[in-house]
């Protein structure tokens, strides 16, 4: 499955972009966060490619494109988003305990984690200061003030998600609702900030800026009931991650916790005998995915997820009118729920 | 020993702006940042007292006013700093393993690191956001913005330094000059931004901003290599943490890094063996006292502490005019090497 075309459009002044904000910064630690990006290997040696697809910066050019802006003066904002994002990767590697990202070591377990706690917090700080550069690029205080304000709310709700997340770990009591609630902030909050912003820096229509957001939070939550399929489902080859890692952990992903809604008598028995254990055997997991089989745990999720994606290409028709912006749109909203990396 | 009354000055203002930092969230994350200052227990019931000495803050205010501001402005900045201190500690807690701080068990102990690290990014972002106020006391976009940038550098010189103190565990070839680099970058930036943000919203003359930070990285300095005395030398009564801690943790502290400059001959060979497991065993804690003290260890780091304080001390005297806010400085600067918590 191939990149919708539009990933190409901004990618190579994003890259730059976030080159310029690590240019200036020497201390060995910069080279965590150097190799968590994909420029260097773990000796320090340069590499081809960054690793990523760059949604949430490619979203936040799209939607200052859509909305009528110059999408090059909302380079340190998509910058940021991006280095936002992956700080967040690095702790989140560090919380779950997991070795492997996109078919790499991950940092803490080269460094440590006491210095990859170092590593993504540099990255948090980079990016509040590349934030500060939408002066230089022409944006108006106020507005400035106002990506800054949204970024660090939407960090916010990303860590109250993230804390959700682990807390539903050692529970059975998760419905549907209270996983929609912890996604909306886990994941949808920052991809809604990266339209949102884009639209802000794009256009002064208020009723346009939150359209975007809520476009934004659609998407978001389609593509992270997608990660989820994938976190279960999808090969260790085309996600770089653990096979079925989502379940030896104890993830209340929506497959899963659909399950624990739908599962009834010897069946919700052995699904519930499977959760007493803090981490989840081989065996536990065979027996987990053969109930998620019974229940057709998959086929509801991608449901789910393809309702987001319809409220989001109804929003996008609604809202955006360059042709060209539009299919681009539409075209990633159709890529968030069928990828499978 | 009591703290100097300029602390009680500025208390209260400081408190309430951090509770309002806090007032509208309301998801359990936050109540490890409660806990974390003191506001509450670990079961949720209100505490009397905030922990900690609020120096930074009361730094921050001081030099305000030393400046010819008015202090109340700058409440917002004092706040931050303190969340940015506070959230380091967290962080510091999560990476060195430390079970207590002041008396109380810290919030990994409690919550686990995983959730940890969400409560010291929490309370990083909300540093940025009570950063943003400024603009609502009437501080210029300008100066706004210059507070931004000082905060957000200062903290990645903090992550440089706390990346080199634990890189700096395994290695026995520091010297104090590589030492005194860790601590300018560990503790000495925060305290310098903490004068300096104060000088910059209490006044517009260059020289003294300059001379504000340059105050303060001395009186940084001074107060880490008391620090260092007080983490071997410190009772567990008065400091609440580990006794010798430092030495069990490999710490390369000052009077540690001045033993391996000075021990020679069998003596420096006891130490290096020491140094050699992964964790310093009681025994191994005793020899490095009896060399420590052996090469008057304690005497040589006062001393150097005194020597910052007396640069400290002239500083003072060539930019404060203020007589009281002078008295206060000054006391400062004596109390952070005399200090015995």
């Amino acid at each position: 499955m191939e990149l919708p075309l539009v990933f190409d459009r901004y990618r190579a002044e994003i890259d730059a972009e976030l080159r310029s904000a690590l240019a200036k910064h020497q201390s060995p630690m910069y080279d965590m966060v150097r190799y968590h990006l994909g420029w260097i290997d773990e000796k320090g040696y340069p590499r081809q490619n960054s690793v990523g697809k760059a949604l949430r910066p490619t979203l936040c050019l799209l939607a200052c494109e859509a909305t009528g802006g110059d999408w090059h003066k909302a380079l340190p904002a998509a910058a940021a988003i991006e280095l936002v994002h992956n700080f967040s990767l690095v702790q989140d590697d560090i919380q779950d305990n997991d070795p492997e990202r996109h078919h790499r070591p991950t940092v803490w377990s080269i460094w440590g984690k006491p210095q990859a706690i170092n590593a993504g917090t540099a990255m948090h700080v980079l990016a509040s200061l590349t934030l500060l550069h939408l002066r230089e690029r022409g944006i108006s205080v106020e507005k400035q003030r106002r990506a800054q304000y949204l970024l660090n709310e939407s960090c916010l709700r990303m860590m109250e998600g993230q804390y959700l997340d682990i807390s539903y770990e050692s529970r059975l009591d998760i419905g549907v609702s209270d996983y929609l609630d912890m996604i909306d902030k886990k994941t949808a909050a920052l991809i809604g900030c990266s339209l949102e912003t884009g639209a802000l820096l794009g256009n002064d229509d208020e009723s346009i800026i939150r359209a975007f957001r809520n476009l934004g939070r659609d998407m978001g939550i389609a593509f992270q009931i997608r990660d989820d399929i994938l976190g279960i489902w999808g090969g260790k080859k085309e996600t770089g991650k653990l096979l079925a890692g989502d379940i030896q952990r104890r993830k209340k992903s929506l497959p899963i916790v659909y399950a624990l809604e739908k599962a009834e008598g010897e069946m919700r028995g052995e699904l519930v005998k499977v959760y007493q254990d803090q981490v989840v055997d081989p065996e536990g997991v065979a027996t987990v995915l053969r109930i998620l089989e019974a229940v057709e745990a998959q086929l509801y999720a991608q449901g789910v997820a393809e309702e987001y994606r319809d409220r989001a290409l109804a929003e996008i028709e609604r809202i955006v009118h360059l042709p060209w912006a539009r299919d681009s749109l539409e075209e990633l909203a159709h890529f968030v729920v069928k990828r499978k990396f």
